[in-house]
């Protein structure tokens, strides 16, 4: 670490360094702007319009954050300069101070604070935040815990810098429509998405109709209000999943509160009863690697209608041992790319008239998918296609190899617990590796042993590990997950954690 | 025009220089690939990391498309060169073909194939495509055309081009939250919001919360969700418009059939009766000005929770009396800088506990706006705050003055007419231009006069001009919908239609 007046001479000649540069940004678009007042409308602008946002975005990534932040064109500027945005536990100007008694943790999330209204009758509703019990209500406010930024993956489009970044114009895609395509989607991002599961080998998308969402929660929505029955004088269609299970499927299912469908609870209850006539119809679904465990899932029933979250179907978490081929398959940015904040995920859809019905679901709630996010999503997978098994410029070996080395350094501390054990998952042979992987999961599904660890996130809490409890999952209190796909920071400091609570455990040190 | 041989070679260096460029792209990145692998992961890019995307979109951006349209980065391909993409009614690789029998559409639309499922026993809906005449039906599959494209504004971002470009960093916001901010709302888009507010005069918002969603349909649905009782033994909340009104909020109000609000009809109904403490509540929503005519509104009831829809209170479209000052207002991106693509809008809402329910309803249908489409409303914001009454870089004395010369010009053809007439708008004293302007609507409600041409837009239709009916508006069919927002090329085609029109009338030229 730097000394004290070094450190700040540092910072302030990165200050300086950014502030000269914004000021060449200005006479840049001074001398500019006279010669464009002089352009009639619509001409071609004059050669170097895109030099201003080059050197801003020059500018602000090499402002030092120690490794340990960011900082962001849009971020809040402190003296005309943006400011470091730093990782979890990491302080100061430019990040370089560590706070000493800053908790793991290993469930940041982005806080949907939700109200369940909408709701018939009495109804159970099991209460995500506090206590982790259910309880039953008519109406509630609750805060749901969504799922953990994915930035394992933030170095790789770091390095990627030069091939990743794209110049958005100020005239880019002001319609709505894309060129003879009134549904708004980008005939280049729907080809590049073909391309991508035809060399990952993770979906077949041969006659299937591809559809885009704000994110893949949005289609989810919209994959259960199209699977729900047409005729108004049906049943309710159940809405199910297997425990443990992800809780938004409950919590949107529930507050959207579609009068064709209802949440159905899990499929245990049904599993005997779904072939009876009078039971209705059914919607499944199934995350395959699950969320929290990783494994790779199939439906329960078999008379259901299935919608089959493959948001971590990738070489980064999983073996893949065949490509997806279900009927309704639901893939989001955010778990191939990283790009959570991006909001961009895709269906692949099977059946001509549950894609239409998705697609009017889709339009109705906000007509389409921002202009802005497609073409960077197009951007990014254009990479990720052609870095795919390029050595050096894969980002499934990159993420493979972040996500395997921080399940087997955590595996080796929980190995030396009598207190705490994960879920087993074995080497298994992959299709796109083409060779036996070992295990990297998103997440580590960690059980508490001890009779009196009932509630094992509580038990985590107490040695300052943030984690996300069983009931989260309608599992036991005895199961709790760590999230493995956030930053390295966040990923060593949990595992400080893990190797002094075990190393308590046994009295010496493990590691 | 150009002739034949020498047009195909303008084309044929056009394209050339294209592939020189990007071979020059793959040039440096391919040396830029070789400097990075060098790099640890996580460290700061090398300088010069931008340019590949700078040559990508300044190559694009030079492609000549004779000015009737437009080549994208993310365009379809032909020959690794991106193609035109023309305006209405121009065709060829450089868009200079003019196809001589087109219609002029001045209702360009994007498609929404709604079918409206979840509807409780009979429901009148107005069946919008076909015929404009009401159906009894229960169920049905229709398609709603939605607003026009707000393309007019397209050559002031061309011309400013260097201050409008954004560069979006590969590792640009991957997190779903913002630093201290799990709302995932960018606070510097926010402080330009208000801003933006204060510098135009058009609504207050002082000790209002700021809340953003995926274009403005989004915060609607989410406004209509909020200003429902919360109390499940209230009856549902009667949502009204008063005629003429845009049908995306019945439309909106059926689909997603909230069992606390159902669709009411038009005010007109209630008048009378709202008073009565046995109506229910009420959800009224004000277009203000108001889409189709163009007048400035206020709420008919006055017991209702109004919803106002300031999407044209801009200067381009309106005189600004004074600041917007309802409890609930909702604004978009796409009618102030023309930006439809990007989807994004916001809403000023003065009562917590309706901000809160809005915000669930966002945060549980799709979490957040994406952050590229933050990044570039932040940028295009920006750029019209720092414009603003400066002579020459103010956007709405572009808008005002483009969409003024349509009206004065359209106005002057219709005026020869005895066959047709246009709503009447009268010079109003305007706080931000601080004078008495004439009027710039951004649609002309055209109203035909003849006993026999009860169905207006179908007279439209058959002398080659694509309007939108009256009844698409809950209005007589004597009026029709004139699209004024649209490209010159589209305002064009319509006034030579409408003078043709005209002249065929009075059996002379009118212009």
């Amino acid at each position: 670490m730097l000394g004290g007046e070094s450190k700040e001479r540092a910072i302030h000649s990165s200050k300086l360094l950014y502030l000269l540069l914004i000021t060449s940004i200005s006479l840049n678009l001074h001398s500019s702007s006279v010669l464009l007042l002089l352009l009639p409308f619509g001409s071609t602008p004059e050669p170097g319009w895109t030099n201003p946002a080059s050197t801003e975005a020059e500018a602000v990534a090499a402002i030092r954050c120690s490794g340990h932040g960011r900082a962001y064109i849009d971020g809040v500027h402190i003296g005309g300069v943006p400011v470091c945005e730093c990782n979890t536990c990491y302080g100061g100007s430019d990040c370089s101070e560590i706070s000493p008694d800053c908790p793991a943790d290993a469930d940041r999330y982005a806080g949907v604070v939700c109200d369940v209204s909408g709701i018939r009758g009495v109804m159970l509703i099991r209460q995500i935040i506090e206590g982790d019990t259910p309880l039953h209500m008519t109406r509630l406010s609750l805060t749901v815990k969504i799922r953990g930024d994915p930035l394992f993956l933030e170095p790789y489009w770091m390095r990627e810098a030069a091939g990743s970044a794209v110049v958005v114009a100020g005239w880019h895609r002001m319609s709505y429509r894309m060129k003879d395509n009134a549904a708004a989607i980008s005939p280049e991002l729907v080809k590049q998405i073909r391309r991508l599961h035809s060399a990952v080998g993770n979906a077949i998308t041969d006659g299937r109709f591809i559809l885009f969402g704000t994110g893949s929660t949005h289609l989810l929505n919209a994959a259960v209000h199209a699977l729900s029955p047409d005729d108004p004088s049906s049943p309710p269609a159940k809405v199910l999943a297997s425990v443990p299970y992800y809780p938004v499927y409950e919590m949107g299912t529930t507050f959207f509160n579609d009068r064709e469908n209802r949440w159905g609870g899990t499929t245990s209850t049904w599993v005997n009863k779904s072939d009876s006539s009078t039971a209705g119809e059914f919607i499944e679904f199934v995350t395959s690697p699950n969320n929290p465990d990783g494994r790779l899932k199939r439906p329960v029933l078999n008379v259901s209608s299935v919608i089959t979250d493959h948001a971590y179907f990738w070489p980064h978490f999983t073996e893949i041992p065949a490509p997806g081929d279900e009927d309704l398959m639901v893939f989001t940015l955010s778990k191939l790319s990283g790009h959570a904040g991006s909001r961009f995920g895709w269906a692949l859809v099977k059946d001509k008239k549950v894609y239409d019905k998705m697609n009017n679901y889709i339009q109705l709630s906000l007509f389409s998918v921002s202009r802005d996010t497609q073409l960077r999503a197009l951007k990014l997978i254009k990479v990720i296609v052609e870095g795919s098994k390029v050595g050096g410029k894969d980002i499934f070996e990159f993420g493979y190899s972040t996500m395997n080395d921080r399940w087997r350094r955590l595996n080796d501390v929980v190995s030396k617990s009598n207190r705490f054990s994960l879920q087993s998952l074995s080497p298994q042979f992959c299709t796109y590796f083409q060779t036996i992987r070992d295990p990297s999961p998103a997440y580590a599904w960690l059980k508490c042993e001890r009779e009196e660890d009932k509630d094992c996130k509580a038990a985590l809490k107490a040695e300052g590990i943030i984690s996300r409890g069983g009931a989260t999952y309608n599992a036991d209190g005895r199961y709790t997950r760590l999230s493995l796909i956030k930053t390295q920071d966040d990923f060593e400091q949990l595992l400080q954690h893990m190797v002094a609570l075990v190393s308590k455990e046994s009295g010496t040190q493990v590691i």
